[in-house]
């Protein structure tokens, strides 16, 4: 094996601390550098046993030699400068979403990657768990079928963010795992946005997405800050199979459902009664063994992978541009009374 | 206790059967005949141990002096004719949802039946369930405070419908639901709807419903034809508490949430930090104990009870006059794309 | 098809009205009486619309030629009797559990009924559900492998019976069970019992038996009247799959989990890390696709077809009698602080 | 504050790397050592970014004056010449369960640490869950009235380990809690241990015991390996309520149920219906909320209080010294058939 990548982490917030204590745990990747702002944050993340340098400079981890990646949880406002500047000192990118907070920023950014040969990759988490894993070789693999349905919920009580709204705050995760394991030829063309904010806090905090694929169904995501209870579930449903995920349910994340509604083949005749053409499985349901493990170890490993081989990694920029966009134009729907806005 | 009313049963498709056996478990009434154009059914419903008598005469049955009361169960394109011959000769009817397809039809029927003094009901057969009773109490006796959202979920492996879509087959259940549980002064005063049908039935299959209440917070309902799993969840967060009802839970139906996140009263300055108007309660769950009981039983005996004592009964002609106007605006915004219609 | 069986249900109680209910849905079987000392009970079970004769004479049902069946849901104490004297009058006997509370007694009419060609059938209900049903294929069919341990709980907050304590209450739910899927040649061979009353009720309250079995792996049972929370599970651990059955959850009521622990073969050495010949499955869960379904449905079809066909119902008198002589066995080590009795 | 105490972890194996990484987050803990007889395990646990020390050398441990205190996380077999190598060197003592494989041995420790005036703690973790917390509370606070049963299931596709069977695993844990939670009035006085080893691995996989109570109520504990769902459930009846602790259900660990059966006050008369005498609270369930949080932090924050305010810990040595005779005990009776065994 090669030596160790180098790596700074850039801000110790609230998630901060996750990317400290996995790139920790890969042995691909050297940690470096703990950098905040806040001097004091940085070296109460690390702790009083640590070995790795806090710093409140950007400029001194970026002229480091020994750091050849880092990985950026700071506020979405600052991504841009933040990400430039890396990709400009010559450094891989690993940023957590959004992007930056504008498509346009964005898609420079992704260019500017492309353009220096460096890794530009998104933290879409939810990807690197193996139920999502598991769900995009069924999807893509034509294990369901042609995709019916797809309905995601995303709820619980949660911060109220001072800077993004739900919408910005939670359904990434969904839009990125639709990105991640919808085939090539699915893909949305229009969405509309309800919300509300029934708190008064300044920003939504229920919102419902409906996405209109370009197969003809609908993909639906509820995101929502005001629930007392905690359900992470997504239904995909298919013509073959019908995939249940719940990442909530320790014992039996992933359902893979034989059952469905059909319409068999044939005209539907002016005459013909229409119960004929209908057909119903009721088949078992199949759980796969599934590891355990935390997500974020993937992602640590797909970044230090994509580096080492010279690829785009997985979630690349280019993934985290397609998902700001939705953003955009379902911000867009939501400013506008809920109208449906074409991508 | 003053002698049974005398009922006629009409239909003996897939809820007439209940209708009968919840009927002869009712004191109060006294069931005289099952109507049914399929005479063969009728009989085969009532089984070979029955004195009930079987017809496929509705005249006969409008015509006998012993039925005081009709309960009808038939497809909803003929419940215009038959309720209103049922009320012009002088019977209280109990109809099944929707009272009828055409909210201009069911007005003139409320009309007929109000200046009859003849009671008619609408079977919106969860608002006699324990739970919706005690959601009613909570919700209106001030329990949860101000609603500030409700998500309604009720999807499972339906029968596609031959002469409905699953707006028309499932969200009467939500409608009449919120009609019964929020207070006067909580109306939808907009509705827009999302649908899909994937699998090429004819009619949506899969639909997305949010509601503007007159309070600026919304309401939302997914019903679903097509998924393998069967959810019958409602959740009403409010300013006190919050409501979740999993109507398939039989050990825990009902669970009130002392969690909420509130903003504190106070003018939110250009320069405050937004985050310290912001707090959230974690408070205790109480589960109430609910009795268990066929709702079927509840609306049997409520309409025995308004017969009796001359008064509308809970879920009266107006209230399924609601539900169809909101029923028939889902459906306009849905053939159009989704946008938003007034109510 | 030939003419129904003419059947009289005697008793009126608690079970009697399923049997009523079941015998008028069962094509095969022509419901003729049902038989209480109390008729005003047996007219009240019946209700106001029924053509069965009510009757508080036995000798009125046995001495009717029309009668060729009688189905008993009486007080166990009146089980000799009543069997005997129906039998002797040349009926065909459907009986609750226990088949009396005496294993000599029950043998006489394991007997009678063996001497005079007549069908005696236990009501092992959960015998007859599709869940149990297939466990049953799976077990005896080869698809768990050796049976390696059985646990089951049946605890609620259930009636203090009158007459019977909590292990002649419910554990023959779980003996008849085991007596119906685990192989012939895997029999229980001692029992022992711990027990206590600590609500001062007079009888056993909660109760654990344990069963050894003649393959050396034991079972286990729990039954308890005093349990908030209703739980009904199984567990059959094999050496290729083990089951989990829990007849409270309609999604998902058998689960069969490719999961376990195996020795591999090898003998283990004295200085071998005893380690290395321990492997564990972690493999995936699969679901049946079940039928729903009344198992009483089911009891009354098996009763009518061994009746037609001249042999053995699947649980005859035969299968009441090992039971019985289990609760026997499991009562005396109850009665003795515990000590293992053997069979 | 003080400054912290100086600490050394001994043992880097299954559950070492937990007290490693809970010392370095109490801050009234100063971590100096992590020591293993296999230095390179040792060095692995901390990892290449820390600074604690890693050493093969107890005695270097024990002889360093920054060391006022050690966790031992060794087998179970070392724990007697370690515990008392610590004492003897005036180190207080963090110890994992059993205390000792012996109770005579355990004794001296326990008498060694109070002639020394030094802390001997046993590392009962789920004492420190607030769910437990919460249960203690209420059952010596009287909030569940008498004791009547205890249910607990700890089942899981477990570890056959090398040195212990499931007994000595996984009993401690529920034995400790309870002795943790019932009051100092109700205590154990005699048990019986039924187990199996179905798979041939040399020791029992499956083992169920039953303690008698002091007041004659009994308690009864599942531990099995080889299960393939987990279970980790108690349930504590009371004449007031009963209390149901599921630890694997973070929405709902503990729910506290108004419901029982009682017997009402009055003597038993020959003649009486029992029924009169036998009354049932079916009442509302009250979740309480309790803090997320790992239970070793509060093992952590105990044993340093302890050690700073000079007094015995909550789960003491002479907790592990009644834990460790009831586990003889159990095991007695285990190789004598399932014999009562008085404590």
């Amino acid at each position: 094996m090669s030596s160790p990548i180098g790596l700074a982490v850039i801000g110790a917030g609230y998630w901060g601390p996750n990317l400290v204590r996995n790139a920790q745990a890969t042995p691909a990747l050297r940690l470096e550098w703990l950098c905040d702002l806040d001097l004091g944050r940085a070296r109460s993340v690390l702790g009083s046993y640590s070995t790795v340098r806090a710093t409140a400079s950007v400029e001194q981890v970026l002229a480091d030699p020994s750091v050849a990646a880092v990985a950026i949880a700071t506020p979405a406002a600052t991504h841009f400068e933040l990400v430039r500047a890396a990709l400009e000192a010559g450094k891989h990118v690993l940023v957590e979403k959004p992007l930056t907070p504008d498509a346009e920023e964005a898609g420079k950014l992704v260019e500017l990657a492309e353009e220096s040969g460096l890794a530009l990759m998104l933290d879409h988490t939810y990807c690197y768990t193996p139920a999502v894993r598991h769900i995009r070789e069924l999807v893509r693999g034509g294990g369901v079928g042609d995709v019916q349905f797809i309905d995601s919920v995303r709820i619980n009580l949660g911060l109220v963010q001072p800077d993004v709204d739900v919408l910005w705050d939670l359904a990434p995760h969904d839009l990125s795992i639709l990105d991640f394991v919808l085939p090539d030829d699915v893909r949305p063309i229009a969405v509309a946005t309800h919300g509300a904010d029934p708190i008064g806090a300044g920003r939504t905090c229920v919102a419902y997405l409906t996405l209109w694929l370009s197969t003809g169904s609908i993909a639906h995501i509820h995101v929502n800050w005001l629930s007392p209870t905690k359900i992470r579930t997504m239904v995909l449903g298919g013509s073959r199979r019908t995939v249940v995920w719940d990442d909530l349910n320790p014992s039996q994340r992933v359902g893979v459902y034989d059952r469905g509604v059909d319409r068999r083949p044939g005209e539907l005749g002016p005459d013909e009664r229409h119960r004929a053409l209908i057909s119903y499985r009721l088949g078992d349901i199949h759980v796969p063994a599934l590891p355990e493990g935390e997500a974020l170890r993937g992602v640590m490993s797909e970044f230090a992978s994509a580096i080492a081989e010279g690829r785009a990694p997985l979630t690349d920029g280019r993934s985290g541009l397609r998902i700001l966009r939705l953003l955009e134009a379902a911000s867009r729907s939501l400013n506008n009374g809920g109208v449906r806005v074409e991508l």
